[in-house]
């Protein structure tokens, strides 16, 4: 051992993370761009008040009022008859992951996802010291169900983590693929990251619909998206309550704080009013996929609140432009592509702006 | 593989917690009984507020305003010259703790402890897939470092864990067996886990002075209990730089809420409020020792909010005596053993009592 005693394969590893910089126009970690407004501000106050007046005692470490109001709300969102104790929640959907490889995957069982795809989850696996084997989509990112078909008779993954939108593409996973995959995996467990789901073009199905037909199937959702709640961290799932069960092992004690029992439940309250920009940011969502298109760039279909657009010969190059010019996106996903958040009108004419004018700039570089 | 396909060793595993009983007086899970004042819980919602402002937004990943309070309290508290890069947090110290094994355990490494201590720290092994040795101590529960060293040298543990003072036992260590071990443990990681620190009795000193000393010494710490907040889930530890450097690489992003940040901070503004009735607690802690001894009890000294005392020939019938009078405790240490949190004078005479009462009655059924 040297010191400090790091697992070998963690040694040299930087911490995952978006930079954190201060800029005008942030459009880097697929946020939403509408903040809670006063009222939802006030009554999570006064939620949070109120359970402050008894903090010194441990919260519910069952969360029974934040499973049942989260079961309401997926009940109205492409799910029906789900009940809370198919729900489970935890510190932000990548706890919720987290947790189900602690449960499902571990030393000798392997976690399987296809890329490009969400780039946390080998991180997950490794976290939870968990084998981790990336598959491939189609060219168009669209998914390849042969291929997987082949990968998960090849490695018999205990967990196959897929998002639908898929994170960084925006393309969402068609029912009959789904279902075929719960099929193919026998008793593992097919996990759909739903975190964009709440911004599916109109005809995009939820998951949630097919919970009945799979026990196999998880759904997991987050609140940091449609929700605005980025910033209280609750992500959650629905699965058949033997799955729910299987967490309540591995969870740690009391790991959702009666603050963020509050926040959640009072925002629950609140979701026609959170989730009013959804509609906006969808619009939006189109308009600049269209832009996009229309400037002669490829952008891959989105079912999420971000794009993922190209193909640029370095796109470094024009990642900087664009930060030079006050706006941050992503440089993430195949290599060439970029991806941007999508943001208010505002936000996103400054995009369009600052794209235009890197662009030019880079082009008079390369001309001259 | 069975559906659901949990990992071997979670089989039959029943989820770890204390019962969730309702009932009048409540010791068995070392809450601080001083709930925090209004003024408090006031200061606590307005910060929650400025907060939810930009809830849309994530948290700073970094939480460097609430380290820097942590450091300042740390200081006042029996460290010295401790800075923002020495502190780490998490959602209780049970996240910090599965951090710290997930960084520094992991398959083919062992953590090790002593019992009886604290009975989470195998599941966190498990969870962070880490090989667990326990150890044991002397008779009064004081540490065996002839064991001790014996045990490091046959498994070169990568970390030691060790509560001080210890649960449920309630004993301190002192400096020159934390020293030994820190000199014994080479590279690995020794972890005092002083959650109930505060509570010391006069004269037994914090590990956080040995900290310049030892660069594989980290110090744990909580606010549920001294700082009377169970309910927002918030451990920290302070050591070397390349310790907390070496857990974010295995944190997962964004883990601290703004919300709990937010409530973290205010909650160290109004630190000396907050810790008010630690005093009161360890004055009714050496009074009810006392009490129990005069009862003719066995009690183990105490540096902590509980008392370990026996021994019952049928413990859980006197666990169950006390919940038949309103008052519960916890059955947990060795065999013939239980263990009493300390509330306000008022609950601790209703455990008097029914202990009394209980007892008589045991007596009574005995001899009929």
């Amino acid at each position: 051992m040297t010191f400090p005693p790091l697992r070998e394969e963690l040694r040299g590893v930087e911490p995952y993370g978006a930079p954190q910089l201060d800029v005008p126009v942030c459009l880097n970690v697929n946020e939403n761009p509408y903040a809670p407004s006063a009222k939802v501000v006030a009554d999570i106050a006064t939620a949070v008040a109120e359970a402050a007046v008894t903090l010194n005692r441990y919260p519910d470490r069952e969360f029974t009022e934040l499973r049942e109001g989260l079961a309401a709300y997926l009940n109205s969102s492409g799910g029906s008859g789900i009940v809370a104790d198919q729900v489970w929640a935890a510190n932000g959907s990548n706890e919720v992951m987290l947790q189900l490889l602690q449960a499902f995957g571990g030393p000798g069982r392997t976690a399987i996802s296809f890329a490009p795809t969400y780039s946390m989850y080998p991180e997950y696996a490794r976290d939870a010291m968990t084998g981790w084997v990336a598959g491939r989509r189609h060219e168009d990112f669209s998914f390849d169900l042969e291929h997987a078909a082949a990968l998960i008779a090849e490695h018999t993954p205990s967990v196959i983590l897929l998002p639908s939108p898929n994170n960084p593409t925006g393309t969402a996973l068609p029912h009959d693929v789904i279902g075929t995959l719960c099929e193919l995996a026998g008793d593992a467990i097919v996990v759909i990251d739903e975190a964009y789901a709440e911004f599916r073009r109109e005809g995009t199905p939820s998951a949630l619909e097919l919970l009945p037909a799979y026990r196999n199937l998880v759904v997991s959702r987050t609140m940091s998206k449609a929700f605005s709640l980025a910033g209280a961290r609750l992500g959650y799932l629905a699965a058949a309550p033997e799955i729910c069960d299987a967490l309540r092992v591995v969870r740690l004690p009391y790991h959702l704080s009666a603050v963020t029992q509050a926040t959640a439940s009072a925002a629950l309250r609140h979701a026609d009013e959170l989730l009013g920009g959804v509609a906006a940011l969808r619009s939006e969502r189109d308009r600049t996929v269209a832009w996009l298109r229309a400037q002669g760039h490829q952008v891959a279909d989105s079912d999420a609140n971000f794009c993922l657009f190209g193909v640029f010969a370095d796109r470094h190059a024009v990642w900087q432009g664009l930060l030079d010019r006050g706006v941050l996106i992503r440089e993430t996903g195949p290599e060439g592509w970029l991806r941007v958040s999508i943001g208010t009108p505002e936000e996103m004419a400054a995009f369009q702006d600052a794209l235009t004018d890197t662009l030019n700039h880079l082009l008079k570089k390369e001309t001259r």
